[in-house]
């Protein structure tokens, strides 16, 4: 049975989830951040078994394409870095040119703002309904 | 004519080419940082056609387990970030628990020791012998 990170669950909200991946929101408001986990052990990208990585990378075109889509935002960031979670999870970041960090990256900066919980469930159900059209 | 944008060539040396891709190693010799750069004007990994992500997934691919196999590294960090150099460009970084910036990323960090020539071209030697081979 598949466990999510416990700092990945203690830093995100968890709003999806398929057989292969779930679907995380970073709690940062900041900025746009979701971070995709592949339900695997493997711990690096390019190890992924083909199939997984394939499906690995659409869900990347269809997070970008849903950030894109439903927020005001100028470049999306992807990476898998892991040196602090050890767990495979990809990051699919929103940016905008005047967010808190640009043109920085966000990681291992701080944060004030926390999401909103109305905000995290309009999100969440719109998440889920674009995931089932595509 | 493709260009290599001129911050990038700044920052790296051009080791190899092919007809759709550019693969660099960054100056900074505290860590393995390739940069690949997919020779096209979109600016955003999930924009690209079907057929040049998919070659161009396989070169991280490569380029990661290039840096695994003749490197002593812990960790690979992918990212197409973009931020600061628009043109796309994707860092396949091999990082060490102690190399200076771990656990922090690399993005964003001065660095003091320059990658010498002759280490260059020992890496641009082996990593050509290793496309030929792939």
């Amino acid at each position: 049975m598949f466990k999510i990170d416990k700092d990945l669950l203690q830093n995100c909200k968890q709003l999806a989830e398929s057989d292969r991946f779930s679907y995380l929101l970073h709690h940062n408001a900041e900025v746009v951040w979701f971070i995709l986990v592949p339900h695997t052990e493997i711990r690096e990208l390019y190890l992924l078994d083909p199939e997984l990585q394939q499906q690995g990378y659409q869900q990347i075109n269809l997070l970008s394409d849903f950030i894109q889509s439903h927020f005001s935002i100028d470049k999306i960031n992807v990476a898998s870095i892991g040196n602090v979670v050890p767990q495979l999870h990809i990051h699919v970041i929103g940016r905008r040119c005047d967010d808190a960090y640009w043109p920085d990256v966000v990681w291992g900066k701080k944060f004030d703002k926390k999401r909103e919980s109305t905000e995290i469930s309009r999100i969440s159900a719109q998440l889920s309904a674009y995931l089932a059209r595509h």
